[in-house]
């Protein structure tokens, strides 16, 4: 049963011995997070992989006036390598993982997970593929950042987060939004008055109502 | 005298059984392109790792409108990965690489590097290296769009050309320059003239000559 889940996160599992296998199943921790809770702060944290049963981490950068972006979200079954990245000296960048929602996931150690690269080309070719799907995220997102302008931008935002909710009514503050994208507050007040003038959403303290979704798409997509 | 050099490409060289360097030997050819040849051109290509001898390459994208971004360069000793990016499935983004100098270097065929991954922990860790770096480069570059003003960038910009071309006066259009950053080259006109009222630099005719070194360096770390 416990080998079996852990088996799910790892599509290479079949190709490590019984003994690693073994390893992995003795030293796997299970732990829970409230929504909220930073588990892994750069450098500072070496935390371990971290497998998620259920729940959402949120994965952002910090600028050094303390404005943040979203670089990209995780769910369940995915796993979470950043916060084991102290074992991969050559990611020289820092970035912060929370939990974004109450979450449930399993911890791997650091060092088992770097004892397993160094021997085992299938786990050193997992984590190689772990690195190319979040760097093909940043680089879609910088894409974005790059060639979109904000309104498209702020469109596609709004249209994930109602799809991840599964509501047309979003409980979020300007602030929020502001530090998911990368501005500041008023921009992105602006630019939801205007939404709000087109018809596309309706403010209220505290909520974005989405009520032209269409409209917001065909934004989103030019 | 052939496999010291190419052992020089490799930090984990002496990881690799006889073997497997005898394969990386027979297999690796030398090639030459001129400055300006397109050596990549995302999924379309396939060319493989490329070790360079001599040269400058650089990596850049396109936006759908053709606006172009430097994403990173590669010199002497450096490995391009991306060229051989077929051969891993999660890279989902495309880069165009370019000889921007004249420049020489190695070629180990894909389909090689493909087996030698699946079969030696210490090449896919290599690998893992490889993209980290250039992950970290990416990082750094999107760290500067989101929260450096243009004009930090374009003072940064000028000084690493100079640095670059051991020069004070860079040979470059204002389009070209516009091409490195991501932006129009009605921007970078506007900000070169502003730098030249403060006396920064001086323009004459496709040059842009850097006349105080040291402002420029207070403006780029600030």
């Amino acid at each position: 049963m416990f080998s079996t889940e852990l088996a799910n996160f790892f599509p290479i599992w079949n190709k490590l011995t019984d003994a690693q296998q073994q390893r992995l199943i003795t030293a796997a921790e299970i732990r829970s997070a409230k929504g909220g809770t930073v588990l892994h702060n750069g450098s500072m944290d070496c935390l371990g992989l971290l497998l998620i049963r259920t729940g959402q981490l949120r994965v952002y950068t910090l600028s050094s006036e303390g404005r943040e972006i979203t670089l990209y979200r995780l769910f369940e079954l995915d796993t979470c390598l950043f916060s084991a990245s102290c074992v991969m000296p050559d990611i020289q960048f820092d970035v912060i993982v929370e939990a974004e929602k109450d979450s449930e996931f399993w911890i791997l150690p650091s060092c088992l997970f770097k004892d397993l690269m160094e021997e085992s080309a299938a786990i050193a070719n997992y984590a190689n593929q772990l690195i190319s799907s979040r760097f093909s995220e940043v680089m879609w997102l910088m894409e974005q950042i790059m060639w979109k302008s904000f309104d498209k931008r702020l469109a596609a935002f709004l249209l994930e987060e109602c799809a991840l909710e599964d509501t047309m009514s979003l409980k979020i503050t300007h602030e929020k939004i502001a530090n998911h994208m990368g501005t500041a507050r008023e921009v992105v007040t602006r630019m939801l008055r205007y939404f709000q003038s087109e018809g596309m959403v309706n403010l209220t303290r505290g909520t974005v109502e989405l009520t032209d979704k269409k409209r917001l798409r065909q934004l989103s997509e030019k």
